[in-house]
């Protein structure tokens, strides 16, 4: 049986090859096992099943052997804060959803299941998601505004046992880190050297931050809409109050473009713009991503006149830094261990892993690799694995 | 990338069929679009997805059109009352879920995603559906223990705009009616003369009741474990109150054995054993439906040395009263015209419909159709469809 035709009262919309492709969703529910006949049945269904389900009770650890629980990760959003759309609400951020799913089957065979909550309390998204854990073999949360995203990715960290990882924060410093790695490596200077402005203090820019420090880069000043953040800065949050302490050595104080004199790296996260001639005040052979989208913070063109190396998030540029080039390996890589949870250690390792896809072919034109290059997620995934092990949560 | 390779620590499990059809489980997720190169990502994921989240945003019925949800069913559970296995919970309960969202699939094309729940409290279950509700199009209740059941399932569809559904009701309940229909017409009476004795009051045995009413029974004896249900019985929870008032006409006290002396039908669904004698009592061309599951009410051989028909829960013995023959085609209907709600006849429709498809080939052995006759999906989306718009509960 088919699903029900469209209705034709929207039918211009499918004008835009986006909504024509789109109509009737991009997912669906498939069997891999066969339903031809009775025999089948009793064996899928009732009364074959009633073995398994006994067997689950008395050793709950088969479940990982005879359900498609750990291969199942939910994508999970309340549809606050949807790619540059903002708090559109659960059933518009669907679509987005739907695609984070297509991609982890796509690109590293996980299935993933879109769920859109009707709900922004943190203490409801959190006992939400505890009550969902036994269907999911790991949480994805996806697209959930900041400050709220850190609470309840840490709360869920705490009380789960499976991988819990803010696609918005870890998939974006992984694929950041691992390009910083290769433009560090093509402009001849350790990460330790470098100093860096990452403008953007929420998901994305606080969890770039925290992945290049851990990485050990020089010095990072970052900013939000009122500047530079330093220690004592009036009005700052819990979690901007400890950004401030692990950054900002100096601390400068002023703009985005102030802090941009003379340093080596800037990372954009924040939707704003920065001026050519801030670009142009960095340090000789300097690295910049303008990854906000779809306006980079400075067209890469205009950037590219200065600087040793130009990122965007966009696919019609050079150097894209997509998330896709992380999250479906990582989870990949986890799942295969059943790791217990996602380390740092376990994010460092995925982005030295995907800086070394891209090997001796390394220019200035090429610090990431393409979401197209198949050796992508099988390379972030053992490397996840190996990390997993070395870093004992992997239950095997 | 293929999934982890099983371990060996459990392979000789593998040598009951049942569970080598069960490693890895029995779903997955697969795209229905291409993601071959850039072009392809541009339109099902960023930049183009961001148009389709912006139209559903602005224009809330478009979510019907452009995403999987509306084709989407959850199968829930808290694991309380799981097959005949009782309070597994929800970890243990996945195989039978895996295997409904098999057979919704299979039979009527919709992708139903299995949802095994850790809470058991009636708010949290209630509150937790409805928080994951703009991500489904339907919710298939499913081995949720009586009498939360009833309120659970009651509160949903008070709360929810979505056909909710509990199966182990309503799906045994127009099976059952589907072949009581035919066994009167084969035996050559009204359904309005018939008396019958229902053998049990959970989930089952109250909506087996509440559809016989409705279709019209003479009368309804109910029993429980404490025998005959009648008013003013003792201790009776409020379920029970209400059917004390709706059954048991004639005030019968006793076992349900008492009750069967001279009744037209008995409809088992209660996990006790019947004898040959109570059954030898019964009225000329009695109608037996034996369904507790493995083991039913009394031997269907037995049974028929006394009974016009006799039906079982059974794929062994002819007349299988089996849910699937209900559930897929019941949504697939609601779904078809984007139903509100699953009406009371919107049930009996659906048992209608399953009972045509018998047809001229009734007999005593075929009361209804097989499981894999293609023909009954169809039948019951179509009634459902169209008593779904009588009612006035279709969207489209």
């Amino acid at each position: 049986m088919a699903a029900t035709p469209a209705s034709a009262s929207d039918e211009n919309l499918d004008l835009d090859p986006a909504f024509a492709l789109h109509r009737g969703g991009k997912i669906e529910i498939r069997s891999t096992v066969p339903v031809r006949d009775a025999d089948d049945l009793a064996l899928a269904y009732t009364p074959g099943v009633a073995r398994v389900c006994t067997a689950i009770a008395d050793n709950p650890a088969l479940a990982d052997e005879y359900t498609w629980v750990p291969n199942v990760v939910a994508v999970v959003t309340d549809g606050t804060a949807v790619l540059g759309l903002g708090d559109i609400g659960p059933s518009a951020a669907m679509p987005v959803m739907e695609g984070k799913a297509l991609l982890f089957k796509e690109f590293a065979n996980v299935d993933a299941v879109p769920l859109c909550l009707d709900c922004t309390d943190v203490d409801a998204l959190v006992e939400t998601v505890v009550r969902l854990a036994p269907s999911f073999g790991g949480v994805n949360l996806e697209d959930i505004s900041a400050p709220r995203c850190f609470e309840i990715e840490e709360r869920l960290r705490g009380l789960l046992d499976i991988p819990v990882f803010h696609d918005d924060q870890h998939g974006t410093a992984i694929v950041a880190l691992a390009a910083l790695q290769n433009a560090a490596r093509l402009t001849g200077r350790p990460l330790g050297d470098l100093r860096a402005v990452v403008a953007g203090a929420g998901a994305s820019g606080v969890a770039v931050t925290r992945i290049l420090l851990e990485a050990g880069i020089g010095d990072i000043a970052v900013s939000d809409s009122k500047g530079l953040i330093y220690e004592g800065r009036e009005g700052l949050n819990q979690v901007k109050q400890l950004l401030a302490k692990d950054t900002n050595r100096a601390g400068r104080t002023g703009s985005t473009e102030d802090a941009l004199e003379g340093a080596d790296v800037f990372v954009g996260l924040s939707g704003s713009t920065v001026s050519e001639a801030a670009i142009a005040s960095m340090a000789p052979e300097s690295i910049v991503f303008a990854l906000s989208n779809p306006t980079p913070e400075v067209h890469p063109d205009v950037a590219a006149k200065h600087a040793g190396v130009v990122a965007t998030g966009r696919s019609d540029f050079p150097n894209q830094i997509n998330n896709v080039l992380a999250f479906p390996g990582v989870f990949r890589g986890a799942i295969d261990v059943r790791a217990t949870a996602i380390t740092e250690n376990m994010k460092v390792a995925a982005a030295n892993a995907l800086a070394g896809v891209v090997g001796d072919d390394l220019s200035a034109t090429y610090v990431v690799p393409s979401p197209f290059d198949a050796r992508v997620a099988p390379a972030v995934a053992a490397a996840v694995s190996a990390q997993a092990r070395a870093d004992g949560v992997a239950r095997r």
